[in-house]
């Protein structure tokens, strides 16, 4: 997906709303465990539920992972069936030494190779830019890098600070920007500190952020929005827990509507607000 | 594995060589590929044609997922396969917000969720505590954090430093040092850079490392010994290329056993020098 197609999607949807597909076999619906994959029966009536309120869908892969052989399968079947005007997003936080990085690239967005075509990846960036730059190879995909992350271990070394008064989180956005454009590349920022999005922009005034950590982490949507929205709207916004865990009853999946438009309409507001739309 | 067994199975063997299998389909031998796992038969000559010289074994996770379900599928069977006796290591280079690291730790740790028991997991520290903590609340396991790499890329970010000249990767150990012990945490120490193990012995003298980039990568075992032993030797070198491509045709177990043979060798060689045993 092109960045035009990703803002004309925003336009059109009058949201920038990211569905978190982190789903936990403990708190999905009982009446869905006798189902034969009953992680991607949920999975798809969370998307049929939610697909013309949201932009983006993001199964975080640990998730399926722990469920090894059986949950690559649920994870293979729930990207089949992502609308495709939606952005998908592989959860997957990876990065390694070139040769190895390109691999995860086939794992993630080559589905002749792996069964999965996602458009995007987020990705860790210790390893430095050979292991951020397979994923740029690949037309069409991107590449969604860890600047600032909404989680208490995020300050641990992202704010580590070099004798300029520069942390961390600005030297990975200042180097990882020189590999790509704003048109493959974009930034985690977590949601759980507003201000902080000041900074970001500075250094990333025109790449899209996806931002996790509004609702359950404790962020406020127009604090970020206050900060962090550009002319293009340039924020994918992550719900998980508030939208797909709504109800563990049979209504399940009308409650994560119900939430997903509250949330969409909370985003249209911002978006006019903020001139976008 | 305890620390006291590593220990003891590397003064038995006289090596600590870790065999690294990144085990791609285009690369091995030709008469395997009518095999119904092609992987999994080539992973099964290696380790069966190595296993008295090595002490550790380690997929490159990437190189499975790269296939997907099937390659998942051959990664389970390779660890059924691996010697009881060795250190397994998934190196996945995982980290992310707590309850996702956790959900990796059950991904690879826990045979009863996803099929996969290794002794260890490669992780990524770019998120701090929480996404680390997870991995070491399993008894019994390992978590492998990522310190400094051998890669080109290891140069943009791990050597980031600080008013006081602190550099990230000396941040890294001193705080992930803190989560654990050394019976429950090593560190990634590339070997291209020889006396950059000086530094790293200041801040972990009692930590097993793992290391890799000797041999393909230009790194020298003489120098990481020198610099990096320590008195339980402390260190588990690995190779990969050198030793299972060492052939494409029909001898490539032998071959592949003769460069073990001939990297347990210098390895005895450098036990005895540095006083191991």
């Amino acid at each position: 997906m092109t960045k035009q197609e990703l803002i004309d999607q925003i336009k059109s949807k009058k949201s920038f709303l990211c569905v978190g597909l982190d789903t936990d076999i403990t708190k999905i619906p009982d009446h869905l465990l006798d189902d034969e994959d009953p992680i991607f029966s949920f999975n798809k009536a969370i998307v049929e539920a939610t697909a013309d309120l949201s932009v983006a869908y993001k199964p975080n892969i640990a998730f399926y992972e722990s469920y090894g052989v059986k949950g690559w399968e649920s994870l293979r079947k729930t990207w089949e069936i992502l609308p495709k005007d939606c952005f998908s997003i592989a959860d997957a936080k990876r990065g390694d030494i070139g040769n190895t990085s390109k691999m995860y690239a086939q794992a993630f967005f080559n589905p002749q190779s792996s069964g999965l075509g996602f458009d995007s990846i987020t990705i860790a960036p210790y390893m430095g830019e050979d292991s951020v730059t397979p994923f740029l190879d690949f037309q069409g995909k991107w590449a969604i890098v860890l600047a600032l992350t909404s989680n208490q271990g995020s300050l641990d070394f992202q704010n580590f600070q070099n004798t300029d008064g520069k942390q961390l989180f600005e030297e990975v956005i200042d180097k990882v920007n020189t590999w790509g454009t704003s048109e493959n590349l974009m930034y985690v920022v977590g949601a759980t500190r507003g201000e902080a999005f000041l900074k970001i922009r500075e250094h990333a005034p025109d790449h899209f952020l996806l931002v996790p950590g509004v609702g359950a982490q404790g962020g406020s949507l127009a604090d970020v929005c206050k900060y962090g929205m550009n002319k293009d709207c340039g924020l994918l916004v992550n719900s998980t827990r508030g939208i797909i865990y709504a109800s563990k009853g049979k209504d399940f999946a009308e409650r994560a509507r119900e939430e997903a438009i509250a949330l969409q309409q909370e985003m249209q507001q911002q978006l006019e607000i903020h001139g976008v739309i």
